[in-house]
């Protein structure tokens, strides 16, 4: 059975243009949220600890995006409590309740969270051509990097994983 | 002045396939080492909270790729020291040594730190193709990897200076 189970409310990349604003800087912070107690989860239930260290600072990281949404919200819609829509951006990542068995675990844990930082600069990037003046678009971009380099910083570690995984293969057929 | 100078021994990546694989890793260590011991100078002469801490976790993660790599080169290459060659990968990063005079001065080291990344994630995937092994080629794409991240990273910064860069001027010009 797969670790996580996946709710399939993901908005289209391309419908995002038809949304307004408020409701897609409510996706943003919700994703933020969402992301983090995922990382949060992860991070409690893994023991190997470099990668034990770069979730928890993940998870720190996100928390910070949170912040800088909800400033850029506050400051273009004051006074307004943010709205979380059903939609999400991507796969939405969901705290981590099980036991992982294995590194098989892990490595799936960490695809589906590149998966999500992928889409997420993706989103970004699209945002950053919806929102007006050149502060914003910066934010935006800025924002998209930040993911980007989330997806590559996984992707180093999903790549060391596998190498772990194909060791304990190796002891298991080994002499 | 710039706050730079750059030493000119940089290697091309299309020749790093003439060279032995013993000076490539030799190349690598010596970049990670510059690497740590620039983002260590720079970190020091930081105030901004935020990004001071950005900066020495850049140090820390060259570090261990400095560690990763010394482990490689001592299992090929059993009891023989590593030779530094006079050749650079990219741009040679130096200790920050002057006092930094403004977010100017910031925003320079950080460009050069993103284009050093950048030519680290290149380098790195080209060795992928000279190591032989899939563990060892593993190992190069996950390193290219982790520095790609940074190169993102960085650039997430450097996005978000030049807009307090604008706000400064801002603030000259401002009523």
């Amino acid at each position: 059975m797969a670790i996580m189970e996946v709710r399939k409310m993901e908005v289209s990349l391309d419908k995002i243009k038809e949304l307004p604003l408020e409701e897609l800087l409510g996706m943003a912070i919700k994703s933020e949220i969402e992301a983090r107690k995922f990382y949060e989860s992860f991070a409690e239930k893994i023991d190997i600890e470099p990668l034990k260290g770069k979730i928890l600072w993940l998870a720190s990281e996100e928390e910070k995006h949170e912040k800088m949404l909800r400033k850029l919200y506050s400051s273009m819609f004051p006074g307004k409590e943010v709205v979380f829509p059903k939609e999400h951006i991507g796969p939405e990542l969901q705290p981590v309740a099980k036991e992982l068995k294995g590194s098989q675990d892990v490595i799936d844990l960490i695809h589906w969270a590149m998966k999500a930082e992928e889409i997420a600069a993706q989103f970004y990037e699209k945002l950053m051509d919806i929102v007006e003046g050149e502060e914003k678009k910066r934010l935006m971009k800025s924002l998209s990097d930040m993911e980007r380099g989330h997806y590559y910083m996984l992707r180093a570690e999903y790549e060391l994983l596998l190498d772990w995984e194909m060791y304990s293969q190796m002891m298991h057929i080994g002499p």
